[in-house]
């Protein structure tokens, strides 16, 4: 990519943001993003993550979901900052864009939905199937998913893919999913009864099965403390 | 504050830094952080964390060391990205600042100079006792006392305050510094000594007391693992 920058040209704002989500397929789950084709030079026709540029009077934040509803007309109820990438190669011009990301159960993308149907230039992509994408756009998506899966030992960033309650099985295939590997159930069940943002509630998933002991994320609200 | 924008204003791009470091004390160690007084409106002779603009030719991280290095004549061997603040009304005119931060040993701050002496208007504050600062980096320094006392548990951006090499002594005593309580000892050793990041080394530390076993921080490079 050759830089055209001159002294002259300001430095531009725009927000991005990556929103992952479990599909349930034949073969198990798999983790998705949607992305979204280009209309315009540069990098026509290519497929972009979520965003626009950051308006004047406008916060960081409300610019992110604003991008994102306007370009795939999904408003997840809370949005993250993940990381802003300002290398002065990534675009043609000089652009920092804030990253959002966020996770969005797959029975909730629908409920997500600020509108009617997502645009027609809006697809979902299996996250191991990605295409060739716009700008720098593969890194923030493999830094986003090295995040994802260095996070997912240790924080509440996954309870965003599962329901209100979960019971530990329905956590350990999450994370088994995002992980791309098996877990020993033992060692998952001892590893995460002693976190503390996980809490037991008194109510039992039945069934087929022993009754199973639901819990549910404690933290998730400490993330918007701040 | 009252806000100035007019639509024909651009969005500017600045980058500050937050320096932690310990640093002893007659009653134990207290973590301190580096400001510099304003020499120009707006917020003239106020106390600010270390920054200035982002140059249209400079990646992020480059202009973070570079500002550092300006008005603090720090120089870390490593700043992490720590978060955006781009606020409409944090700044008489709209300022998106990139915030970095790192860790510095006290006895490495002289090491850490990449010129012989602070500039004059450079002094170390207590976070305990900080005094009123400019535009919005009360919050910032809040949030990134949150994020350090969040984070400390399971993570090893501490490990930035140690040597290479410590004892699990070493290391309460330093989470301790941080979260400002007491930690039960044997507790402790049996979190931390499960964790991944922690490595147990061939070496003990000798002296008055039982040889106690040295450890590093197994994680530190992936921090710029992106």
């Amino acid at each position: 990519m050759t830089s055209s920058l001159g002294s002259t040209d300001a430095i531009r704002v725009a927000v991005s943001t990556v929103i992952f989500s479990l599909r349930s397929c034949a073969d198990g789950d798999r983790l998705m993003l949607p992305l979204v084709r280009r209309t315009r030079d540069p990098h026509l026709d290519m497929w972009a993550l979520p965003g626009g540029w950051l308006d004047l009077s406008e916060n960081l934040d409300a610019a992110a979901s604003r991008t994102l509803i306007e370009t795939t007309a999904l408003k997840p109820s809370h949005l993250e900052q993940l990381y802003t990438f300002g290398d002065v190669d990534r675009s043609p011009t000089r652009v920092i864009s804030v990253v959002y990301w966020a996770m969005l159960r797959s029975d909730h993308v629908d409920a997500h939905r600020a509108v009617a149907d997502a645009p027609e230039n809006v697809e979902w992509f299996d996250v191991d199937a990605l295409p060739a994408l716009a700008f720098d756009h593969t890194s923030i998506v493999e830094y986003a998913l090295w995040r994802l899966r260095n996070k997912v030992g240790y924080s509440t960033i996954a309870a965003g893919l599962l329901p209100d309650e979960f019971t530990l099985t329905e956590l350990r295939e999450v994370y088994e999913t995002v992980l791309g590997r098996r877990l020993d159930p033992s060692n998952f069940r001892r590893l995460l009864e002693g976190a503390e943002e996980l809490v037991a509630t008194d109510s039992f998933r039945t069934g087929k099965h022993r009754p199973a002991r639901l819990y549910r994320h404690e933290a998730l609200s400490v993330q918007s403390d701040r």
